[in-house]
């Protein structure tokens, strides 16, 4: 009874998010800076049978120029992730104290992309959540939010939080049903859990801030040639890797990085009938020059 | 003497497979749509000393487009697997119970490529073919198919199947010298086995159905530069890949792997003397798009 | 003395080689055809610390379209290979049962390429030369042709051998210091050890015939923009590759083998600074076409 | 007293960086020559967290055209470079008898990328340090930087000695704070740690030598886009392939390498947002060509 009153209540609009967003968002960076400028970003994701979602994770926080990426995780996928991205470092997760360290200094922690649902995993998500402070971000992807739901986990409230559920992961969270997602339903859903920021994944994803009752964006230029295994894992990255490097407005960020996720799926798809995530992860660079290059062609 | 009477009696007619075949199958995705659409597909390959087979063949089958792909395999092939797709899940298959579920789960079985004539191999196979029910494809490829014959498998009757031999290995299944291996004999020697379908590879490889016993299809546009290891893991991945996302009509939906399959190889021909299995596979998604997009141009 | 006497009478004649030797060799392949029908290469290389030359050498002989290729190594490079060249079949070459089995099978076998110095190795040198048989070709490389020198090896007469030492191997091998290596004393030595073609390695290389003690053949294409490490290991392969195919007249076998090495390298030296291996190794199958296409052409 | 003394007596002259640099140093190879004439470069890099960093310079000294190049690393991080790299050898730097032989054959020595602080990293510091005479060359980066500074060790006299930290690193080495590291205050400390060559990175990089009190070089062409984890380890990669080659003035060959690589970058920059480390790396050689070929036309 209640939420179907705030339902009428809120009214929530719905913006369409055009390209400028990336303008707004990617800027050229400053002469004078150094890696430690771009963020320390941690990922705490795969496990055993799930390394390939770490390493596509990994990839694209490297490939947004994020300054320094560790993936900490399950050993076995350690020589996989070195192969495929030696700009990252690794970090056994089973060696909590070292994860605890790692954890308070990143600026960035992207949780869940390919953890499975273990006792373990929420043992590493309670840790986790109970260590961070107000300065920090944390991104929670993929099986950590279903196990949020299922395990009746609690989001820590003093970093800046963003859930990166599709549908599904939506659903086994809330408990509300596909059907039921609508606007006023999802925005009252992370209100409950506390979360800052939700980009809700589908055909044409949503994005809503705790703090913006009124309004939400949505992303019309997504397509079913991202209708792949990976793809949620490389936007997860993405917005890590935005949120180390654009922290003035984050609301803004993960709105750019969703964006820009799809806007490269999109001109991929213009010659491919999917768009392979890791192929989206090596168009970051180029994809995110244009813009820059277009802001500076208009000055 | 019943055989050569069945043999004249059917009177099978070729049919040369035209390009059109992939306009038929090969189609836009729609948009409201995501990667559980698209098939959940399991591959049961790659013993100890054949790992490569069994990556060819998960990377043809991500590259097509299915939605999740799992590839359980003996875990020493498990880093090259990561390293090479990550988008694909890796399962150790000596986790019986953990292949069991995933079996039972998965819209598409892809079992045989690069598995090692054994014990532990009839095991596999055996266990998978009990669980299969008729909602599944079930597509059976490399030593898998030659172990049928040799150690007297038999063919599970729930699941749609899909037989890939070449004609060394037809011949190690059925007794079919090559140079027996006519329309007719290999007709009925599909009857007899109880195969839905059947790609018989060689330099024109044949397709038959059966219940389409008038008819089978073959393909002349393969040639010499495929006469390498890999090619058949390769096709075997993409005929996987193609029956869980174009389930309308399966007879269809493997002509159009199988044409596709050459069709690439005939294009990297033009400038290569040979047609790298791994070269075909990053192929695909530029391949399949370039079908839709004559599609569309002609609507 | 003796020596002395036998190079006066010898006299052997130089003969540059010229392109033409790769349209001589390299021929389009015959439709009927199917992956037995070029080659079954087996490779004995790769210790430990030298996994990358074994590596670098199965890459190039699958890349010239060999038709089953099998690396046996050290397991520890298994992955690694795997990684690399999927194409490629892995065994573990301390299963000597298997690697017994394996040898009496292959067409050419590959031996010596990041072998160390060690006892082992010398085993399995002695066990593969023991077991060879009169149609199988026996290429010899790196360590290997050392260890024949230092250790006193005697190279098999069965099958047809290649050695392919670069100077500073043809020294340890038989003691001709580089400046004393002329074609007379390199043809003696040769017949001294029992080899049938010889590839003497240099910024201009050698190409000797056993059965032609009149002339040998000169590459005069090369650079020092081959002058990196693997670079022998990747002509070690792509000789064992063109070994499995072209079978008709050895000698023009080899020669096109080296000549396409130094050509490919030439043609990336236009570019590059120096020509990486693995980059020669990789245009192996556009090259070998442009040759076939030349050919067509031409006719 | 003593230093703000030194301090305005030596008045260094900064000296711009010009892209002649890159013609004085990088020459076309003489056609007689062979591998052994490029360089024989060890590489003592990568602890179990770091194996990325190893990675990247043992990539980077095999792109310049270095000729035999070996990483010495914790054996867990063999698989990821062979993967990478098969070009470069690996050994076990738990090896200590085999990795002090290595030491001594080596022209060039690069320590410190990648290891972490540890008293084995110490131990490996410190006996390589023992063991260098004064034909080899020694590149320090990373964290044996650190370690200098933080354990009080000291720079080897024998060798030619080149540093290359970053700021922080070289704060860490010499107490200096960033704004404290002025041209003559960097200098006095090189003089005082008895090393010979200092690149001192930044957003506008420093090149010191001992032997040229009055001068020091700037780099000018650096940008953000460099400023990403990776990017030091594979400038210490360039610097150590370039001794190996280009030995005739060291303090030229350090300068064509630093200027080289942001060179690379720079032009990468153009399309991309940052430049990845690897993707430097790859261009290697060709860059270098670019500098060949400008020289022939000129000529």
């Amino acid at each position: 009874m209640f939420f179907s009153l705030c339902y009428s209540l809120i009214e929530m609009q719905k913006k369409i998010l055009k390209s400028d967003i990336l303008k707004e968002v990617i800027k050229e960076r400053p002469s004078h800076s150094n890696k430690t400028n771009y963020g320390r970003i941690l990922l705490i994701c795969g496990s055993k049978p799930f390394g390939g979602a770490a390493i596509m994770a990994t990839k694209s926080v490297v490939n947004t120029g994020a300054g320094l990426v560790t993936l900490a995780s399950d050993p076995i996928n350690r020589t996989a992730m070195l192969s495929t991205i030696p700009e990252a470092m690794f970090a056994d997760y089973y060696d909590r104290k070292n994860l605890s360290n790692m954890t308070k200094k990143a600026d960035v922690i992207l949780i869940g992309s390919g953890l499975e649902d273990s006792d373990f995993s929420e043992e590493l998500i309670q840790e986790t959540f109970s260590i961070l402070t107000a300065n920090q971000f944390l991104v929670i992807d993929g099986t950590a939010l279903s196990m949020i739901g299922k395990r009746h986990l609690r989001i820590p409230q003093k970093p800046t939080s963003v859930l990166t559920p599709h549908q599904g992961e939506w659903e086994r969270m809330t408990g509300l049903k596909v059907s039921e997602q609508t606007a006023d339903a999802n925005f009252l859903e992370m209100q409950k859990i506390g979360a800052d920021y939700l980009i809700l994944k589908s055909n044409a994803s949503e994005i809503y801030a705790q703090k913006n009752p009124d309004q939400y964006n949505q992303l019309t230029i997504g397509g079913p040639f991202q209708a792949v295994g990976g793809m949620g894992d490389t936007l997860a990255g993405i917005v890590a890797g935005f949120l180390g490097q654009f922290r003035h407005d984050p609301f803004l960020t993960i709105q750019a990085a969703a964006y820009l996720h799809s806007w490269i799926a999109k001109q991929l798809s213009k010659q491919n009938y999917i768009a392979l995530p890791t192929r989206i992860s090596d168009q970051i660079p180029s994809a995110m020059r244009q813009i820059t290059l277009a802001s500076e062609q208009n000055n």
